[in-house]
């Protein structure tokens, strides 16, 4: 009679910038391991992701409260702490891969589940590799993460859903403020956005319009070079055609030669230039051509964590990924992402399928050319059926004193069992 | 036997930036004059507030689409437009103050309900004056709006509830994203809010808070001289504390000699001093001093628009004011001002009462130095009591595809009767 193989230990790490929905992602993880305690002992999360798991600083999950874990899937940021932290390739970070496998052994992990965006898929894929080499077996899953939709393969990126919803919504409130006052006041309304690469979250402003001619009137993208005169003629046009003007700007705008317009001139009182400053460039530019009034609003991490105005969808997608890479690891696989496979738009169905994660690490999904209009400055029929159904549904977290009421975990630490390691 | 009044006509005007409830009492006037018939006749409204009372640019209320009508209740910005429009006073503006008796004059105007901060009132009573003197009664009603908060004698102000709370849980939101990540990233949070003289705005971000040590770590406030070198040295215990430090500064923080932070330095490429620039400014200040990396976000109209987060308590009390407008002025008042009543705090229970206007116009109400602390960097217990229950509650707008469906008014003419005149 075959034995069964003794369940061994996951870890669970957060990694690069968090979105309002990368908690749902940990709680689809959390949810499937309890369904297979015959494979899986504990469950295990990076302090701070993959810097935890480098210092051995692990979290028991199962000593968490559990009304506080379900909670995970309403709450924004990353609950576990997420990190900044890219290994460089293995010969340059051996040791660092070594440790890390040192730390899985230690801790008898045979489960890694890494998410996050495409620098964390290399990671991911390397210690899968080097696993194997050194004598000790993991299973890597790959769960994606980013705002910036910029994975390939997966048709979009768990965290882009909410940020798109923020930002068509934010736009399409702006826009009435400023239409009610432009007679004799603001003309002109910048929103930056992020985005540093990819054109997605600009593009996502486009949703606010009902109808053509429908504020946002400039969509400045990535993927297109800035022309001054060009820009300055269709501000000029649609304050005299429609009274103001609305502008979505990405935070990556720049120019034919691919300089940022961020790097074109603000300058803090120190001379420093100023980051995130494409609308306060904008800005300037078209006070200086046209003298009209303006305002501008620079969303920043407002964006990414605003959960109180998530997509249901993202919340959903969110958590099945997770569920997903438990499900993989299980079916015996490794170095594989579930990504989400899209079915049909309208209506809108999706599952999830999966991808080698060799296929995605390091590589970025530019806006297509075919989704932005042919001046540049707007987005076409086709990238309205792609991007609406993301920012579908709402799911509202619970409000407590007019506040939401959002998951605080004690992240209580496994003990240790190696040397200390410096990073 | 006595022979009833004919009923004589009314006009609506919104006026100064508009919020993300002031079509709630837009709703509130409407549907008080609906009740009312055998009083008012025709309720209209000044397109774009009191630009269209001068060039006779009435606005028919009765022909809109009564499903858009009853939208207003959750469309952020002005439906009606509003203006940035202050009538000086009377000698120097006389012909614009008779312009505007002889348009009620045409229109057998009896009611003017003019929704706005202390200019406006100040507008409502002189005209209320003006119409006794000219042989043109009418019955001058002001309602509050303003995100300010800065209206003296009402408790609070219908559009702050909202900005208050929407000001509130970003705060909350970016906490969570910077406190994920500040082990290897984002040290330095700051938002940037309205309220160029009063911290009303500012001390909201502190409600993010649900404990003492919680972020916000410090606020600034207008009401508090800057102290560059007790700023600074917050900062870092904060971060050497905490790990990280969140900043929620007003832009009408300013020094012991009354300038502006945001006038401190920050000038775009063409050599303009930047507005909105405390953020900025405090950022550069922090990496200059400490190095830490930093982020900040500039809310802007976002802020005051976002009806998708509006209080509850906020819409209720902007639609009672409207109301409360009509019977004011059916009961023979002029020249007074529905005020909201706290009756207790806790349950919070509050009513409408009313005050002359003259008490209200061209003043200010500041933010008590009893709800700031005594290190001036947060809010007190007091300032709690008072701010939480306006912030209470959520009344969500409907959803289509993603996004909230607005209001959108035909907003059709009313045949001009008199000749043009030019402002």
């Amino acid at each position: 009679m075959n034995k069964k193989p003794a369940p061994r230990n996951a870890l669970y790490a957060q990694s690069g910038g968090v979105t309002a929905v990368i908690n749902a992602s940990a709680l689809g993880v959390i949810e499937a391991c309890r369904l297979h305690r015959d494979r899986i002992g504990h469950l295990y999360a990076g302090r701070d992701g993959i810097v935890g798991a480098l210092t051995e600083d692990l979290i028991d999950i199962s000593r968490e409260d559990p009304a506080a874990i379900r909670a995970l899937r309403h709450t924004p940021g990353g609950s576990f702490g997420s990190a900044r932290y890219k290994l460089k390739d293995l010969e340059r970070d051996l040791p660092k891969y070594k440790r890390l496998i040192d730390v899985f052994r230690a801790h008898d992990i045979g489960y890694f589940f890494y998410n996050g965006g495409n620098d964390s898929m290399d990671t991911a894929l390397k210690l899968s590799q080097l696993g194997e080499q050194l004598g000790h077996p993991v299973a890597c899953i790959g769960i994606p993460k980013t705002v910036d939709n910029d994975l390939p393969v997966t048709d979009c990126c768990p965290g882009f859903g909410s940020v798109a919803k923020y930002v068509a919504v934010s736009t399409l409130e702006a826009s009435l403020d400023v239409a009610s006052m432009a007679r004799t006041s603001t003309k002109v309304f910048i929103l930056e956005v992020m985005g540093r690469h990819a054109g997605w979250i600009a593009a996502a402003g486009g949703l606010a319009a009902r109808k053509a001619g429908d504020a946002p009137h400039i969509i400045l993208f990535p993927e297109i070079a800035f022309d001054r005169e060009r820009f300055l003629a269709r501000v000029r046009e649609t304050v005299e055609q429609k009274g103001f003007c609305v502008i979505v700007a990405s935070e990556g705008a720049r120019d034919g030669e691919g300089k940022f317009l961020s790097d074109m001139g603000t300058r803090d009182a120190f001379g420093h230039v100023q980051l995130g400053g494409v609308a306060p460039t904008l800005a300037a530019m078209i006070k200086d051509a046209h003298g009209y009034k303006y305002h501008w609003a620079l969303a920043d991490y407002l964006q990414r964590s605003a959960r109180h105005i998530a997509s249901r969808v993202d919340v959903e997608q969110a958590y099945a990924v997770g569920r997903a890479a438990v499900e993989l690891a299980l079916a015996g696989k490794n170095a594989v992402m579930p990504v989400i496979v899209r079915k049909s738009s309208k209506p809108y169905r999706w599952n999830i399928g999966s991808v080698s994660i060799a296929a995605v690490a390091n590589r970025e999904k530019m806006l297509p050319r075919n989704y932005i209009t042919a001046d540049g400055f707007g987005i076409t029929a086709a990238c309205r059926r792609y991007l609406e159904p993301l920012i579908g549904g709402e799911d509202y977290p619970p409000f407590k004193g007019g506040i939401p009421v959002y998951a605080k975990l004690s992240n209580a630490r496994v003990r240790r069992k190696l040397q200390p390691f410096v990073i």
